[in-house]
């Protein structure tokens, strides 16, 4: 019997549970671009509001993987492991955790994204050194994974062509924000890139895609139960970002954090992607067999990072892809902005509270972000916090500085900044940086209390 | 602030109602092609599973109606009414009711569609008739309604561009059966003919397109609505689809049948046609202003159809249109099938049940119908049932007769009857004809107790 898509679509129009064959076949369609766009618009939509059984969901996301080249990292002898992030505001974790993770002898193969919208991008902030390159051939990622235990790289065309279609239409047609055709994106991509073990850091807060801790809960619940079924091990970790992460939010500038912070060196304004990436790694390092428990995994990554092996790690990779490690090694010395502005606290009190999608959005008009994919970026353009959540301010204070190459765009994000920037009369708790843990123990939980209708 | 087809899919997604300036845009969009169709497509799906208040319906109807060219009959010195069908099989009462209203003193533009799936095309019957012209231009149109007081033709290119956009795309994405957009794109069609009053035959039973009665009550219901705020009087009439209507399903052979009518024969299986086309016409009459009531109309359609008018006008617009009203004239004679094949009852019993669909398929695969949109089809293929529901049936005697131009298409039908027909032991009632009038009095009955959610 031959299927049709409009069958299909008429399927989950109703809420049907679709047979692993129907979603195979628009998976096909998709990559192959045998169904039209049409089709596959409603076709989403459909599931965008009917939403998918975990049955579902996890042939989706297997159909996806499998709709172009998967990595396969059989005789490299370490087992992978990767981090990722759903997306938030100064979010440098992975440069620290992905040659943490190396450093225990692991082998992390990280397939980032750029920056869009108001979240910042690994590949742009990796491509501000100059001479990196992140489009390697697989050959290439292999032999830098072989010499390193990381390799950052970018997407290659072939790599879960399904996603590429299927997201564009998303992006499109207002059927991005699902937690199930989410959860496929990125499992699809991640499960590819052929991990072990898999740590997911789902950002929560005001600078976060899903700003409700029920839907966050809800999609880090999704992944996990996605990734074991697939037989890797996965945790989620849902992690604040009501602020931005650490010192600097742009590209080269958090580059420059996280060297610093991979020399041993400690900044106030940095503990907190210190200790996220910490957690991080240490979930890695525990789940890919190199610890007994996430805790020890932590410790075992804080050793890296002081004996300095993360920071070799880190250093050779670069060069392995590239890049200028003279120009790495400057650090602050090479961030040279053709523009600074201060923006100072409009008055005295505390730094109560922060729209962090909007300071997103000032770093993005700072240059260092696109509204657009293909948009260029600026490798020097961002924003150095002075303050986190709950600090006593005083009036006139500088409570940011804003860097970009075009005196004009420090205009809109100084207004931004304004806006995002909340000082208050009375002192506040920042919220906790870890909020829970899921994983496959706990999950069920938050499938059951959060499952949509 | 411009508008984005992006966001206005989101809002509707969402639950939320659009402002008529968002309908208006995507309507517009449609029209003119400015919208690509992969967000065309999420947006009719956004619709079908949230639905439309009847304030968005309204203007979204409106917004097609006026999205190409309308007729304007100003000048014409009669009122202009219309009987729309929601589709059935056998379903002639247009050729007796418009003849029947333009007797009565109305003018009737009948813009008709052709034979899609299980359901015949007036305009596929009437070109059955040699010579009849069916694609007329808008000033031919109205010199047919001066001379005749009815004109049926086919939708012009410039009339509901709109539709024509989202129904191709409904049609590809299984988003054909919503109540809103059906309601919209028969409603924008029939208002964009420029009337003073309507009558819309919704058809319920095995043989329609709602077989389920709530949602048939609702369909009504929202197209009475619609009718009267955009200010024509508009009623809404179920009626029963359970068997075909009348004696012959087909294209020539339905001709055949509505001028034997019309000359005032009766036959026992010709009764029900007879009744619900008196039925639409009475309506027509009293809604168009020549009536008091409906039953009153209905007398007043009973006479025209007794002093031979109506058969006068019927003539005298096949006349105009081009077709050869000899063969007209000569009925039975003119039909000259190359096969016929009789279907007989397998058993003894009563005839307690038709699939009507089934029953419209096997009229179809006879070739007098149509799968998909552009096919041919055949002007004398078709069917003659021999019995109606509730009749007793002896083993072997004659249940329909079937008519081909090709002995392969007399294959398939007969098993579709055989499945289709079913002859019982216990007598039964068959339903009655008319159900239930909707109007403007009692529509809120069954938009409220039929409202999705």
């Amino acid at each position: 019997m031959s299927l049709h898509a409009f069958d299909v679509i008429r399927e989950k129009r109703d809420g049907n549970e679709l047979t692993d064959e129907e979603i195979r076949y628009i998976v096909q369609g998709a990559a192959r671009e045998t169904i039209p766009e049409e089709q596959l618009s409603a076709w989403l939509m459909a599931v965008f509001l009917r939403g998918l059984s975990l049955r579902e969901l996890d042939t989706l996301t297997t159909a996806m993987r499998y709709s172009g080249e998967v990595l396969d990292h059989a005789g490299l002898g370490r087992r992978t492991v990767d981090k990722h992030s759903t997306g938030g505001v100064g979010d440098k974790t992975s440069f620290l955790a992905a040659p943490l993770a190396a450093a225990a002898g692991l082998a992390d193969p990280m397939i980032s994204g750029r920056a869009l919208g108001h979240t910042g991008g690994t590949l742009d902030k990796l491509e501000s050194i100059p001479g990196y390159r992140t489009q390697l051939s697989l050959a290439e990622m292999r032999q830098v994974l072989e010499q390193c235990g990381a390799s950052i790289v970018g997407q290659t065309k072939n790599l879960v062509p399904a996603d590429r279609k299927l997201y564009s239409l998303r992006d499109r047609t207002a059927t991005v924000e699902s937690p199930y055709l989410i959860c496929a994106s990125i499992m699809s991509k991640k499960l590819a890139a052929g991990l072990n073990a898999l740590v997911i850091d789902v950002k929560t807060g005001s600078g976060a895609f899903l700003r409700n801790e029920d839907d966050a809960n809800f999609l880090a619940a999704l992944m996990a139960a996605t990734g074991e079924r697939a037989g890797t091990k996965t945790v989620a970790i849902l992690t604040d970002m009501s602020q931005p992460l650490g010192r600097f939010a742009g590209n080269w500038v958090e580059i420059q954090e996280s060297m610093a912070l991979l020399r041993g060196e400690r900044h106030p304004l940095s503990e907190d992607v210190r200790e996220i990436s910490l957690v991080l790694a240490g979930w890695m390092i525990h789940l890919g067999g190199k610890a007994a428990s996430a805790d020890e995994g932590r410790a075992v990554a804080e050793a890296k990072l002081k004996d300095g092996s993360a920071l070799r790690i880190f250093r050779e990779m670069v060069v392995a892809q590239g890049g200028d490690v003279q120009a790495l090694d400057a650090g602050e010395a090479f961030h040279q902005p053709r523009f600074r502005r201060v923006f100072h606290a409009p008055k005295s009190g505390y730094f109560t509270a922060a729209d962090c999608t909007k300071v997103g959005w000032a770093v993005q008009r700072l240059g260092a972000g696109r509204e657009r994919a293909g948009e260029p970026v600026e490798a020097h353009a961002g924003l150095e916090m002075h303050a986190k959540l709950g600090m006593k301010i005083e009036a006139g204070q500088p409570l940011a500085t804003m860097f970009a190459e075009d005196e004009a765009r420090l205009i809109e994000p100084e207004e931004l900044l304004r806006e995002a920037l909340a000082i208050g009369d009375a002192p506040v708790q920042p919220p906790p940086l870890v909020r829970r843990i899921i994983s496959e123990e706990n999950k069920n939980i938050f499938l059951k209390s959060a499952q949509r209708t």
